[in-house]
């Protein structure tokens, strides 16, 4: 059988779920901030509010999009139309000239284009797509309505603002703005059956528009379920204050807890996240900014030959933000979803290209007072130390299938550690004999994974 | 529910078949050789005709045999239990009192301990693992007995003594040593029924004992099919000669055409096997091999260290000996069922340390000579080259899950053309440049695999 491009997506979206976005408010208390533009154009770092839900959806698969307009529908529509070509997805603009009258009035809306299960969100909502994740992966197994909500409510920024849930175990109980006693809060991501439009019916013909008065009615015949999201970020932008710290938060979400090492997490990321932060505004790709940090540590190499103490000082410093901008790449890759895995790849063998020029250039300037041959075999010692690191866990991971080994020695061998400390051995102006006592380390420590390995086998 | 150790293995040796061994023969022809030891105690490149039997059906995960016995016994059962011991299966020695009979009888003499689909073999053929994956996978679909068969007849080295089949597609329509015309030739491996046994029983009652009046039984009701193997590797193993054929055509199948450079397939190979072939008989493992590879490639790199021209054609000569022994721990492995995911990444780990011990003493060599600081940034810049060309590559599996792009490209950056290279410039005194040559194509190479792992990413 030939299958058709056509038919290949026509199959992926019937499986796949659509996404609902509602996207039709003003949301003029960002008005200050945004220029005036309809609330789903606010940009927030380097995309809109919009372009991040429905990239967000996109990262989990979704490939069919509603989105609801009202405000300004003269200015979203071909903003739609131009996402929707830039994109290659499907997005369709739905208007809702009762906008005014609710949330519930524009899910509605959405009702004749939606015959099966489906994503609702706001647009106005920050979030980790790993949530959609759990509710898609969830969903499977319920003929329910399913709620993404927060049970850290401490950690909310405007609690007063947010709609509260009460819950019966996994059963939701109650859901509105006001109550005093609750048990979470809703995050705006709902996966739904085409139920609840029937349930906004009922509503609105008691005269209730919002999208709670609907929900209520699915409380009482107790097909509403909560998904809890743990530790998954999200964040609510109704104002600039709001926005502001919904920016913070996104960018404290881009940390890689796992694969950080202390100098990473302590001092790299915080820089490089304000770095990242101006870099997303600009059209500078993720793999601009790998060679960016390449060419940075190239300067910071030519400035250890000079072998002069302020020099060498400067070039340590220099190195340290090549280590920094480092980590900008992934950063504004994840930030913008632009995430691939070539940028990965490139990523890592630039590191150890500058790795190399490092090492060059910190002996050259040590070889100026001290000409003698070791020193270069000591160059040459520590650079395999240095590569061989980064190399034995790759070989790790395709051999045993598994993430390499980590610990007290799994952390000594990462590049931000190495750099930090060669940086601090220029400031005291012993820059190649720290940087001998790194490769040193190294290879302890490539030894140390070996060892692990080893036991593994058995 | 606990699972013990003992219903794990129930479990699995439900599930996958055992495997029947005919071993009971004289073998008298080969008393010349293997000083008079019954036939499958014949030692072939480590390791006894017998013992590479069981070997190969662990690796394709058999762990219960019945080995049928007759010639001496009382030698063999101490041997087997032994076996066992050693290998941690399950070795049942079945004796045939008449095995004299033929080998009919002998496979009849396994009957009370086979209920359900079991493979069968000869202790006396010698074949690629992968054959019996092949019958074990088509069987799958069958319910018929299935002989694995080879059509390339003319590559049958003992032509008269062996047994050929008649096919009509793939179901067998004769088989004996006395065809004219035929279609292939019996390998004499087998995946069985258990009725079988009923064959073998009729041809029994007719007075005939051999295993080909009982297949012949099975013909008539056309339950037997063969499976071609292809160009997989097999030998039936009777007279001094065809053991020593069978010796150098396992050897051969140690090469791998898929990974191995010019050189190693042409040159390297050829060598290493005749040194696998001593080694094998030593107790020395893979990864002694491996460190002794290693300490070659670093005795070469001290008298590359010495300057002078006859020290360098030496050196020459001595790395490209540690890159021919460097092909020895993986023939060693296989020949001996050793191979591990640990030797190999151990294996490689050295192989990035023995090159930077090379371009250390070809650089000092050549330093002693010219002795600036820019033959040692050159080394650097080799070193490199050297390593990251193999870099780049593991890199390549680990985030695209796939082979790294092979080419022209893909050859000239490999270890084996790389050493030979150096070897071939020390022995025009021109180790040096010919090295930072080879460098520069390195990184070349590695610009290449970037650029298809870019246009894969599209």
């Amino acid at each position: 059988m030939h299958i058709t491009v056509e038919t290949a997506i026509q199959t992926i979206t019937n499986t796949v779920p659509p996404a609902v976005i509602l996207a039709a408010g003003e949301g003029h208390r960002l008005n200050g901030v945004n220029g005036g533009s309809p609330k789903p154009l606010t940009p927030v770092l380097g995309l809109t509010l919009l372009e991040r839900a429905i990239l967000s959806c996109k990262e989990v698969g979704i490939l069919e999009f509603y989105v609801v307009i009202g405000y300004h529908a003269d200015k979203m529509i071909p903003y739609l139309d131009a996402l929707e070509q830039r994109l290659s997805l499907l997005i369709k603009p739905v208007e809702n000239p009762n906008w005014r009258e609710g949330n519930g009035s524009s899910t509605l809306s959405a009702a004749p284009y939606i015959s099966r299960p489906f994503l609702l969100l706001m647009c106005d909502h920050l979030f980790d797509p790993a949530i959609l994740q759990l509710l898609l992966t969830t969903g499977n197994n319920t003929a329910d309505c399913l709620l993404a909500v927060d049970r850290h409510t401490d950690r909310v920024f405007d609690l007063d603002d947010a709609t509260k849930v009460q819950l019966d175990g996994d059963v939701i109980t109650g859901i509105g703005k006001e109550k005093d006693s609750f048990d979470a809060v809703d995050t705006g991501l709902f996966l739904c059956q085409p139920s609840l439009f029937d349930a906004l019916e009922v509503a609105k013909d008691r005269g209730q528009h919002s999208l709670s008065a609907g929900l209520v009615e699915l409380i009482r015949s107790r097909e509403f379920r909560a998904v809890t999201i743990g530790e998954r970020f999200w964040f609510d932008v109704d104002t600039p204050k709001s926005l502001s710290l919904a920016k913070r938060a996104l960018l404290q979400s881009l940390s890689k807890p796992d694969e950080d090492g202390f100098i990473s997490r302590y001092l790299n990321r915080p820089v490089s996240r304000r770095i990242s932060e101006v870099l997303v505004r600009t059209p500078i790709n993720p793999n601009g900014i790998s060679l960016l940090s390449l060419a940075v540590g190239i300067v910071g190499a030519v400035m250890f030959c000079l072998g002069e103490y302020i020099w060498t000082i400067l070039a340590g410093l220099v190195i340290q933000l090549s280590s920094i901008v480092d980590g900008c790449d992934g950063e504004v890759a994840r930030l913008r979803f632009q995430s691939s895995k070539f940028g990965g790849w490139f990523d890592t063998i630039l590191d150890r290209y500058a790795d190399t020029a490092i090492v060059a250039g910190v002996s050259f300037g040590y070889w100026l007072a001290h000409p003698h041959a070791a020193v270069w075999l000591g160059a040459i010692f520590t650079l395999t130390g240095f590569i061989m690191a980064s190399y034995t866990k790759k070989e790790f991971v395709i051999r045993y299938q598994s993430k390499p080994p980590s610990g007290l020695f799994g952390k000594l061998i990462k590049r931000d550690l190495r750099i930090f400390a060669i940086m601090l051995g220029a400031v005291v102006n012993l820059p190649y004999e720290i940087m001998l006592l790194v490769g040193l380390l190294s290879h302890v420590g490539i030894g140390w994974v070996l060892l692990k390995g080893h036991r593994q086998m058995r």
